[in-house]
This record gives C-alpha cells, structure tokens and sequence, in this order.
C-alpha cells in the first residue's frame, strides 16, 4: 500500500456539530503527520456549518456526481461546486491528492456508532472489516438505490461514513464526540498496520444491505400524518416481522409492517430525511467471507 | 372567574414540533367546547412549521412588543405582523377573544417537563401553583431580561409557557408527545375548576427566579470555542456552586463558575439560544406563599 494522504471530513452536513469539534480537538492533540501517513482535515460546507444548516441549495452529500454534464448544467449551487473545489484539490488526481476519505456524520436516529458503505468496493470492505472487527460496529451497506447517489467518498477510489446519533442538530454532546476521538484514533492504527502489513482481516464482514426506503403516512394534502410508532422509535437495527408497528396517525390508526420478508429498518425518523420522504431504511443482514483481494486491493491504491 | 375561551399555541416556533402533534391529536379526541369552557387550538407560525425552521425573520416568541411605534417600524418582518394578527384577533380585545394563553414548546436542553413564567402576574401564579402541586414541575420565572422582551403569553392578561425536554428540534418523540397530552388534559381539568370555585391552593409555590444568562467561550474571531463541560451537559435545574465545571474549550482548559452564590442553571446548551449568545441561564430559588388575591385576580378576566 502506497497511501500517503487520508482526508477527514467533517460538517460535510453544517449542523452536524460534534465531528467538527472532535476534529479541532484530535487535530490540536496531535500531529497532522503521523508514522508516515499525513492527515488532512477539512470542514466539507463551512458556510453551511457557519449559517448552523444542513447545507445552502443542495444536500452536499449526494453532490459528487461523477458525471461533467451534471456540473456544467449545475454551476449555480453551492454545494455542486464545493464539491468540485474538494475533488479538484483532494481527489485522488487533485492539488493535494489523497487516497482515502473518511467522512464523519451525526444522526438524530438512534444508530449509535456505525458504518456507511456505498457499493461493495474491496478496499472500503477491508477497513470496514478492521473496524467492525475492533468494536463489533453495525455496518450499512448503501446500494441500489437510485434515489440516492453523488456521495462524498465515492468520489475518492477508497472511503467511509462513519456516523453516530442519536444526536440532536447542532447540539453538542460530550459522549458522542468522544466516540468520534475514539473512532479517529482506531483509524489511525489500523490504517497504519494497513500500511506496514501488520493486519489480519477478521474471518467474515457483517452488513445491513440496503432494500428500500418507506415514507410517512400522508393525508390528502400530501402532509405527513403518522408518527414512528412508539415500540418503533430509537430500535434501529432491530429485526421487525409482519404485522409489527411502524406508525401512529393522528387518528390513532396503527400501521404496520406488512412484508413477508424480516427487515432491520436502520436511520428511523431521521430529521434530515423528511424532505427526502424517507421515514426509515430497510435492510436485510448479509455475512460476507473476507478475501485476501481486499487487502491487495490496496497496493494499486 | 368569567373566563369563555382558553387558546393554546403550538408550533410559535416552526421546528418545536411535538407540541403540534400533541394537539392535532388532542384536537380529535376531544370537543373544542369542554364542560364551558371554549378551546381555540393555534398554530403559532404556520410557515415556519411548513419549512422546518425556527422563525422566518425573526423569533416570533420575542415579537410581541407592546409599543405601537415597533410594530410600525418593522411591518415588513413575518413574526412581527404575525403577532399582530394573533393579537387582533385572539387577543383579550379581539376579534375571537380568549383570556387566557398557553404556549407549548420543547427545547434541546434536559429541561424535562417545565414550566415558563413571565414575571409575577397574580394569575399566572395561581395556574402555575396549580400544574405545580399536580406535578412537582419546575419553573423558571424571568424577568428582569432587558435582553429577552416581548414573549407571546405576555400579551395575554394570564398565559403560561409548557417547555418540555429535551428533545431535537424536528424530531417526533412519543414520550414528548404524551407528556403534552398529559399537561394539557390537567389544565383543562384545572381551569374548570378554577371557574368553578373548587380550586384549593398549594401552601407554596417554588420558582427558579431568572438571575442572568452566560455566553460559551469565544476565540479572538468571535466565533464559540467551547462546548458545556460533561458533568453539566443535561444538567438542568441542578444546583451548582463556585468552581465547578461550565465548560470545555478546544485546548482542554475547564471553564468554571467563580460566583459565590449557589447557583441552579437551566437551558444547558440549548441550541435556538447560541445565536442569542446564551449557552445556559442562571437561577436562584425562592419559595413563593400562596395567596388568595391569586384566585380573585381571575375575577377580573
């Protein structure tokens, strides 16, 4: 592995507060440049983060779309061209280029300490691996949803989410930055025994894989009328069958699952999702084998 | 007591929105004439609901000013016309009076289920000692706040406000929710009672007197550096005494309380305050002795 240059982003959303202030207090506490392996930190929308929302015209995390038609007819929004300024400069052929970016979310859903994959490239389930196998962290895994595209670690040939919630918008919590300082320590070191062939892949990678998403309720006006249920509320990552509650209306209605398939609903009545008409996410658990492949994925790296 | 209609307001800020729920659902269940006593149900900024957000141009929990000339010096900001059609038309001399106003809110702070008073009125001492002796609920009386004027209940000639948390700001929570059901079917049952002369009076009534509000810590361009120290995130209502712990900033430095008088802190690191520059406010505890003048002031309403 040749990697030289890890980029970390935080406020990639502007009122996801708490990786940004980890980021100051990790970046102050220790060298940008550590055993070999130089450590880039930016904040991905400042003004975003300086006005205290989630973005300015556009959802910056579904704004790195790869295709040059899609920025040319775009140049007018912010984020479009925010993120032709990181991938210019950060990108693998940039300015300052870097091989891996990881960025780091906040969510109001109770997801705790997890991983967000997009696809199944080798290298993002080689670190996946490392990390899921040091703290046992649930992993989604993002895919085949066409609603949902231009994430920001696609854009580089390696790269993670990492996201922690539940947190409020724009709120502080000590306990979830420490998680964060946590999270960026153990990166380090696996990236590091990456680097120096010290690591051994755990025997099998568990993954949420991504279904479909649902929406709330609505009543005829197309306004939301339903509520998570209360059984339902904060138990992402908790397995439901047919006829389990997703639901209350206004009229007290119960809705439920009706699927014949188990499903764990992961992001459940995340904030930022009620424009996006996404109530909660659906997903079924895969193991996958670990493969040599996706360690030698990274000598082209 | 000669009172005919009570309005209740939710949603006086757009993204405090478990209030709003509490109500629609409250709404269905329950006629809007209840034993007498007439219920007119508001939303408070209906637009600022619709987008998600706190206020359009301005709080429009501040902008119930009572001098004339404001309102014609700012007739082109949202909130403060909006308050101004509230007034006209649900206003003591309104259109469709109402004599009594209660403000429900939520707040990111672990405020629990609270109570908020705006100065020493006679009538809002009698209601809030009642809702007080039913629940041990807290309240924080302010005044004496040149900086935090005009609050929507004071252009009523009785009015409280319900803050209840915490939880995020557009977030739907079941237990929030429940706990409005709960306060807004004990005010009811209390105000029947209050026009019926069945009422008795608690000896005492405790109230958390507003003393002054504190900034986060700043560096030289202004901007917070400093997040609620760990032991008092979340820590509402809990006394504090000199030297301990307020806040942590960027370089690990413990930012303490150096006053010599206890101190009990409420609003801890409520997100809508940062733009207002206040990171907590402090109270003092003062036993207020029940008066009957409390109850005859509604004979007046």
């Amino acid at each position: 592995m040749t990697v030289q240059r890890i980029l970390i982003v935080s406020g990639t959303h502007g009122n996801e507060i708490n990786p940004i202030w980890a980021v100051k207090q990790f970046n102050s506490e220790e060298n940008s440049v550590k055993q070999g392996i130089e450590y880039e930190y930016i904040i991905g929308n400042p003004i975003a983060y300086e006005k205290g929302c989630r973005y300015i015209d556009a959802d910056l995390n579904r704004s790195f779309n790869e295709s040059k038609n899609y920025h040319q007819q775009n140049k007018s929004i912010y984020e479009i061209t925010r993120a032709n300024v990181l991938v210019d400069q950060f990108g693998v052929n940039g300015s300052d280029p870097c091989q891996i970016a990881i960025d780091l979310h906040t969510t109001t859903a109770n997801m705790g300490t997890s991983i967000v994959m997009y696809g199944r490239r080798l290298k993002d389930f080689c670190l996946a691996a490392l990390l899921q196998n040091k703290f046992g962290l649930p992993i989604y895994l993002h895919e085949k949803d066409e609603a949902q595209k231009g994430f920001l670690v696609e854009a580089w040939p390696c790269g993670l989410v990492i996201e922690i919630g539940s947190v409020a918008q724009n709120f502080y919590d000590p306990e979830i930055i420490k998680r964060f300082l946590i999270i960026m320590t153990s990166l380090r070191e696996e990236i590091y025994k990456l680097k120096n062939n010290l690591i051994e892949l755990p025997k099998e990678l568990i993954v949420h894989v991504h279904q479909r998403s649902i929406d709330y309720p609505r009543d005829e006006n197309g306004d939301i009328d339903g509520i998570i249920h209360p059984k339902r509320i904060n138990q992402d990552w908790k397995i439901i069958k047919k006829g389990d509650p997703l639901f209350i209306d206004s009229k007290g209605i119960i809705h439920k699952y009706d699927g014949d398939e188990l499903i764990w609903p992961v992001f459940i009545g995340e904030v930022a999702y009620k424009e996006k008409k996404i109530a909660m996410s659906y997903t079924k658990k895969e193991v996958i084998y670990s493969k040599n492949e996706w360690v030698q994925a990274f000598d082209s790296l």
